[in-house]
């Protein structure tokens, strides 16, 4: 909701059905290798056993701890984790790829998510290492923005973002579905942070707190650098300070206190404004902001543990770096010959006249719409940045 | 939502106004009766005691099993599949009906509804001949789309919806509040089939795993099942498909092997596509493809407890027949007899000028955008299909 | 949602940007003072302990009861509840007021709404002189509701709304979204009212079913009235009937029987209908009727505690009635000196030309839903009512 709100609605039904089907293949493809490789016995770099959910709870470590924990409520809780992974991606590649392309990188792109996810969160070589990031600031959310990042570079701009010195803005054309979509992510983190305690105890409520702190701090930091730069309170800021105080808060929601986790928030809200313009500057066309929101906060959320966390020092926050590094190096090598072979072979971009016409008639045969009329340019009240 | 995204703004109005009442209606209409026909004591095929939700939990079959559930707590879950049965009907009587008569009509169904629910999940005579539908693919999904069945034909296709020998498209107005429909109906099955066991215990995350994953594969399985047959992945599908595997999930989720709720999944995925175009070819207009949804794959997943299930074989595969076809006959009479008495009495079919101009204006006084212009008529990109 | 969809397009950024943000702002602020005026140790009229969520169980009442809650659980439940209260002013004050004005009134409202929380919730002189308000029909909705009523009468109405003796109709802009809001409100009213029994026992599930039948009966008998009344239901009056069943049963969703439930809402739902007349009547401008929904049916919600309660009759009515007049007193008098103050520095009421052509562009330099050619006129479908 949040992604084809932002963009225009000439490829809102690419957008949804991108984002719906790739909810099932994501849960499909977690079922039959994904939870295998991110939580299986195997070495310290990649889990190689229980494919197909079919092993007991030592298989997936959680014997003997989180004692308990059935296998099937663990599996689901991660299944949704890998899900959202593969959407952050859909926001920096949206209005300009081809559906097919798109379908093949998330499938492919949630097994290396899988892979890198058993270094910390399946006991390997950063678990070891003392590697924290309670509910993956960096192994879900830097990692997604890394693939974005690279989709975005590899894909080149939309048609008419940047002309000569001039960045043209490119209005959602709906940010009622937008806000909502906003909401649920926010709801969404209710179930994220605090379910990563894995266990039904009071600690619950108190990551919960430090969550909604720290993303409300975001989103009012966001609005203010936002209202004094450019003299209007924007919406497309508010919503996403929003999500960057709650990427920020991620690796740190179980240990750090209420003031700190407002201090992270209005870190991220200052990161994600300034983050927006930096990535217009190099000219990566990034539609709905999801590189600023996931890979800069997820970076900022897994360094404040180093910062603010029980464990806080110079130690802590070397350990967080190398995660950071690892998982960056990681994703970038990997994402990047993942879309490099997609484009020598199916390739990855519409064509000019689909990317015009949208993506909805071209793609998808249909319109989002019927029933409304149309206009085709950018309505005048909408100024021009110059880089 | 999904039904009033894939009607025309026209009718959008009068399609919120009923679905939100109806709801209402449903719940009231369950307190003071339905739940007693449903679950009191009585004979084997009709419950009479417990009206007014007056009983205790001996009443309602509770007691000695399914020890320490509430009554208040089982009404509440109850209630909300009887609202879930108006809405199917909903969906294939769209754009055309009369709002009295649709009101009307639910009030009757749901009492029908409770009757012969009472014959497989209030220990009638279908529960002990050991028909099995773990959470209503024949009780909730193929007894709505019998009466969506009969609903649509007695009221005929709508204008201009089949001329001569071409079956023209009535594309939705909003498919982003359709996509939204369809996961917001997503997250209600996690209550649903889950909720079904009525305890909370480890049963209730596998069960989640199977119905998504057959909801996953019945999306994936009619995305790719369209986009061969029509070139182009159609976003009507995915939501159609990830419905169809959910409704054919449903009769069998506590009691299949993740493999084969993949197998359900795929077989409801390939149905919902054909059945689409086998009711258009028989001129059964249905706005939304409630039919092929829950009738279709609702006798489906009844089967497949035949075929999957913990006592698959012959005579459980029989037995799930005569249950599907006791249910069917009962549903088809009642229904028929019902809109049939509407018709003949307050008519149940608006007036071709009211239709044409939109329910919204003659039936509300109200439009559902208004602000927007409007534009009359189908986008020329929609190909009409032969018959 | 619910908001936005039922004004006009033209400001439609700003009321999702005022309702966003607000929740936010009103997080930080019920952590930082509006707990602790609401809960800590202090006088009978005001708390004064316990600030940024620093004191323990004690400090809250939560020791000796309600035994075993924890601090964070309560506070964010309760948190909850106070953004909810700032939301409701944002309906009335709605396609006027000034984006900075209304987050300023909406912190120092969030602030006296705590303090005279206190006196029921947080063990003050209400509670000990036996006063009733279970989830806040009085402390909650009318509370809102007396703040949405002063801001309606200090900005005056929107623009065209009041010509001679006419009562001009301003429709919503998009029904669909309104509808949804409504849904979530009527989901959330399942965490409000039974949540507020602070304990997870059987209870839960009763308040739920008072609470739904309720918000049931409203949402009908609203509809049969306005259907009486007008000749045609309206949909705007099917969302305001269930809201005003739910605000209704809200007070007493603890001790009634279902059929008083039932009577309470259907009260509700005659209520709604005639009380925005009434407003209109006083060309008292409320786009969305939170006025009639809160402030009348808190009302009556509470004085129902007083005639179908646990302890009804005469001096349990009186005792309701003095909360009623003490909040109502409280509120008017803070809210009318804060909106007071408002006006004489920063201004609350956004200049002419703005409100005609729209706060989006004006406040926000954005547009709701960019691609979509839009009209300026109301549609000619809708008819003028005379005062």
């Amino acid at each position: 909701m949040l992604e084809v709100g932002m963009c225009r609605q000439k490829n809102a039904v690419n957008i949804l059905s991108k984002n719906i089907i790739v909810f099932g293949l994501a849960l499909l493809t977690y079922w039959a290798v994904g939870f295998g490789f991110m939580f299986g016995q195997g070495s310290s770099v990649i889990g190689l056993s229980g494919f197909f959910l079919s092993g007991d709870s030592a298989t997936y470590g959680l014997d003997p701890f989180p004692a308990g924990l059935p296998v099937t409520i663990f599996f689901l809780f991660q299944a949704a984790f890998a899900a959202t992974s593969a959407t952050i991606v859909s926001g920096a590649v949206a209005e300009r790829i081809r559906f097919d392309a798109f379908l093949i990188f998330s499938i492919v792109n949630i097994a290396f998510y899988c892979i890198s996810g058993k270094w910390s969160w399946g006991g390997g070589w950063l678990a070891d290492l003392g590697f924290a990031d309670f509910a993956g600031s960096t192994v879900v959310h830097s990692v997604g923005g890394w693939s974005a990042l690279v989709g975005a570079i590899v894909l080149g701009a939309r048609y008419g973002k940047y002309e000569g010195k001039l960045v043209k803005p490119i209005p959602g054309h709906n940010l009622s579905l937008a806000t909502l979509g906003c909401l649920i992510l926010w709801i969404g983190w209710f179930g994220f942070n605090p379910g990563s305690e894995l266990a039904a105890n009071e600690n619950i409520a108190y990551i919960a707190i430090t969550t909604n702190l720290s993303g409300a701090a975001g989103g009012t930091v966001a609005t203010m650098v936002s209202w004094v730069k450019n003299k209007k309170p924007d919406l497309g800021m508010v919503i996403n300070g929003i999500l960057a105080g709650l990427v920020g808060i991620t690796a740190a929601c179980n240990q750090v206190s209420f003031v700190s986790a407002i201090i992270i928030g209005c870190v991220s809200g200052v990161l994600v404004v300034f983050a927006i313009d930096f990535f217009d500057a190099l000219r990566i066309d990034d539609p709905v902001g999801a590189i600023s929101v996931h890979l800069c906060n997820g970076i900022w959320g897994t360094l404040a543990v180093g910062i603010f966390g029980a464990n806080a020092g110079l130690p802590q926050f070397w350990i967080q770096l190398v995660g950071i590094v690892a998982y960056g190096g990681f994703t970038v090598v990997t994402g990047y010959l993942c879309w490099f072979a997609l484009k020598l072979t199916l390739g990855i971009r519409v064509h000019d006249y689909e990317e015009i016409e949208g993506l909805d008639i071209h793609e998808h045969g249909q319109i989002a719409y019927a029933g409304f009329s149309m206009v085709d340019e950018a309505p005048s009240a909408l100024i021009e940045t110059k880089l």
